[in-house]
């Protein structure tokens, strides 16, 4: 009952972006329908200098992308800076890369807010503005009410109510806590929940995730290309990887290699991007990642306060990092 | 000059609230104003079945609370769920608490986001709202990014553009992070950033605050009824307490035996307010606090999801805290 | 049964040192005979360059310490460095300093191991050779294994098997963890533990501490100046000061204002107290704790390695928080 | 210099075990020697029902794991539960393996201690009981003090005076802390220090270790069966592994998968292979790990208190695990 309501809200919202979710929901209930394998970025969101959002550079940065084999985009993710927009920023965000991306291209929009009320919310809005799937981190800011039990409700509540598939994030840099093996597990049974992001880095809970969701036909993709070559060969299909804004040729081509077989060229690419792969994550941040896109074309342009631009010391050890792995 | 177009903003809304505002701010630039010392709830913020805000019921406990010598309110603090409301939701509980408050009741009003801009943005309609003063969390999603540097970029803003002073907001276990106590000591010496609370808990950090700050005029206030008698003994001028919302007189009463010398009466009395405290925070959290409100007879209702109703078991055990102490 | 064969260990043991333990259990099983109250330094441990232990040195310090009101002496705590000695060195030095102690001091001695077996070995050395109380520091390298159960156990064990009472350690900052308040609680009631040094600073925790064990005759000890006042007004009964080697009587001082009723001038020390304290404890460790020594007329000498030195910059740093403080 | 007092002690100490050794350096000085590819338990105590050791067990179980492709054995690892036992019996047990192994088997043998003297010393006998390379842990106790700098200072000292090479053991699970990159990236550099065992699980760490050494000679070994796979495909060389200790066949042969090049069957070993590691490391520990043995006709046997045993329930848990992977 509960599904049939969401078959008939997606014929409410008739748009091609839902023919393959569609098609998967008429023939069999159970199956998943959104394949999401491949590469992202994570896109930043540039800003003037006035701090408000730079469409243009937007569209510059995107015929860029477009050029590159992603499986699609992640709009509204950590590195976006979504937690410093306003509502219907977050959204139109979401609506002008729609429009701006290549045909094809998947379009994974990040809707998590603290409330299971409004993130239902966010997220038709952004289904509607174009989202293919809604990439849902877990409410943290009660860190130790979020049990098991009170993520199952939350995310369990999201998909019934959304049009379009439902991935997890788990981003626990930012979050400060770990989404529980055993919810992920409770929640993947859920048809429209299909996937998760992991970006924590630690393989064995990721590998873990893989095996005990094998049954599930859920999508497992790594949060960074620091561990890339790894989530591949557990079992993940893909990664939202934030250095895929800036190197996006050479983290797609470590997703070829990955399942190519050649795993010398592999690992020689994984360890090169190791290094550069940190500078825009965890040592340097959104900050990092901007400056860096600025030295591939892109334009990176400041954050939003109250993140700090980079110091020349900090730029300078970012650039040898770059160097050190050959790609500058 | 800086302070000059503040003082021009405060003269273009002119309102009873600033009055004393007002007046400290045309004798002396450099004189803080406010004096915030005394017990404030963080008020709950009552919710009906279908999650609604239910502002009969805030008024109804309300209507309680002005009985109690409390110095004040905090309104959307953690308690409040203001991570569940929308932006409308925030500023209209703020007037709501502004319209019902006994007259002389100070309203503190929590205003943080993510983004310095928003902060800034929501400061003033809360203070238009009745706000006599912001309660600012740091930002902490970027929680890398938050340096010591940073937070004290974005304090400074939001305190340049505030018509009204700002506390800061230290709460790490929803946080995941402290401020660093040099970026406090640095921000106590702007002339409209008058005080802290602090929830930590570490009273060591706590009397290196008052200490470093001793000689700006600034006023720390305690986060918690779990230290609060420590937090006095250590200089600290009042204290912030979820608590209260609870037993409030009690906690009131706590402040005045820690400030009266009876040092026996006070030991006596925090120690058999700890149990409940923790109950009421750290261990059940919001919805442990609005279940013991029901028990004092204060409307305490469901949470927002995704927050869990307690179960059946720790009730029970809440409620043998509260009977060891000899409140229930 | 159990208990009774401790008694004859200790018949079997008849020393002056035991006097007043052994007057205690033949009168009543359940008394606990060992008043702990008071302040005691946690002795640091004099190195010659060599790293071999000066015991000429520690004969000067003892003879300026023993000037000061200190209830007694923690030998082979933390600040002894006493990982990194040998057994026979841990013990040895238990011996020396018995010896040397004033009449009447009390000798408390760090007698943790990993092992439960190794713990009681070494606490019936230390017994011998002059300790009469030991300070045990929970096992903590298997920190998942030390469930409250295995605590239990541990500490039962170890203190049946003592001919002198036991004092828990807890010191979160070295161990990694924290002992469960409840098996505080459950040890509270052995007749053998006699009370506990929380280094945690959490005064929440040790108010609850103090609230839980009220009817058990068991004494909480604060395990830094940092809180020393603060745990005083929740119910502890002294403290295990680092700085008490630096500034003995300054510490006692604030033990005596804080029992005084004085709050006023127990505050003003106390906010003068925590800089100071900070250096030689978080900040600046055992080569912290060392070099101020050496500013107050003690030989502080080396640590052993791998403790290094502390740098030109991090001794002016710490001169000028002593200066602050007008302590220099 | 120092490099060639060190090959006099070695000439003073002339046995087969360090043959290779010697070979090595009196080749070039340069080089290292001692290749430690390959897979190792890191062979768990056996103890009787009093808690001694149980050499006979320990004859029993070596007689199976020799059986067993392992490059050889790792001695008084964490799972050994090295510190529960005295000084005598870790060298004890070092000098017992190295007589029950197979010719060829590489004894590792785990002689840090908390102070460099202590490491030293230890190092000195375990070389001279068997050891054919020393499996050194970093100091933890003084968390703070271990700055790289200090670190660093600390393995230089053991490298230098030990005539066996140093492998670094990073187990942040039970030390609390990890040797920042930094750190590692210099001791590699020092002709006796060959390789570290990484037990922390964070892949992107151990690629950045691979990658910043790859020019150094030095051997990266995965201290864990969780992450046996992804620690192959980015440049590890082997893995020290409790879980061999149990199904040390499988453990060699996800090694083999992993170098092989079919990465199908690589994958699927390895998801098999999780849920039971988790089980006798990070979920139950060393009472797990001894259980699990039981059951695949090794002596497991009662660890050392304060360790507890499994609870029935735990015992259920781990085998519905271990029967999920159909091991059982």
């Amino acid at each position: 009952m509960r599904f049939i309501s969401k078959v008939q809200s997606l014929l409410a919202f008739p748009r091609n972006k839902f023919q393959k979710c569609q098609q998967a929901l008429s023939s069999t209930m159970s199956q998943k329908s959104l394949d999401i394998s491949g590469i992202y970025p994570p896109l930043s969101t540039p800003y003037n200098k006035d701090e408000s959002i730079a469409f243009d550079k937007l569209e510059h940065n995107l015929q860029k992308w477009n050029q590159i084999p992603f499986k699609g985009y992640v709009v509204q993710g950590s590195n976006a800076e979504w937690c410093f927009q306003s509502w219907e920023e977050r959204v139109q965000v979401v609506r002008e890369v729609a429009k701006l991306a290549a045909p094809g291209k998947l379009i994974l929009a990040g809707s998590g807010c603290e409330s299971t009320r409004e993130t239902i919310r966010m997220g038709k809005e952004m289904a509607e503005a174009g989202a293919h799937a809604l990439l849902v981190v877990n409410p943290f800011y009660f860190k130790d009410g979020m049990t098991s039990d009170a993520l199952v409700a939350h995310f369990t509540a999201v998909a019934d109510q959304s049009f379009v598939p439902i991935v997890i994030y788990n981003v626990p840099r930012n979050t400060g806590m770990n989404i529980p093996v055993d919810a992920i597990v409770r929640m993947a049974q859920h048809p429209n929940i299909i996937g998760i992001k992991d970006s924590g880095g630690d393989i064995t809970r990721i590998a873990s995730i893989v095996f005990a969701t094998s049954s599930f036909d859920f999508q497992v993709l790594a949060g960074s290309a620091g561990f890339l070559l790894a989530a591949y060969n557990v079992g993940c299909v893909g990664g939202i990887c934030a250095l895929a804004n800036v190197i996006g040729e050479e983290v797609c081509k470590l997703a070829d290699l990955a399942q190519s077989g050649d795993s010398k060229a592999a690992r020689d690419l994984q360890l090169r991007l190791v290094g550069p792969n940190s500078c825009v994550t965890s040592r340097f941040g959104v900050p990092g990642l901007k400056t860096a896109m600025e030295w591939f074309g892109y334009y990176g342009g400041p954050t939003r306060s109250p993140l700090q631009p980079l110091s020349d010391t900090n730029i300078q050890a970012m650039k040898a990092e770059f160097q050190k792995s050959q790609f500058l």
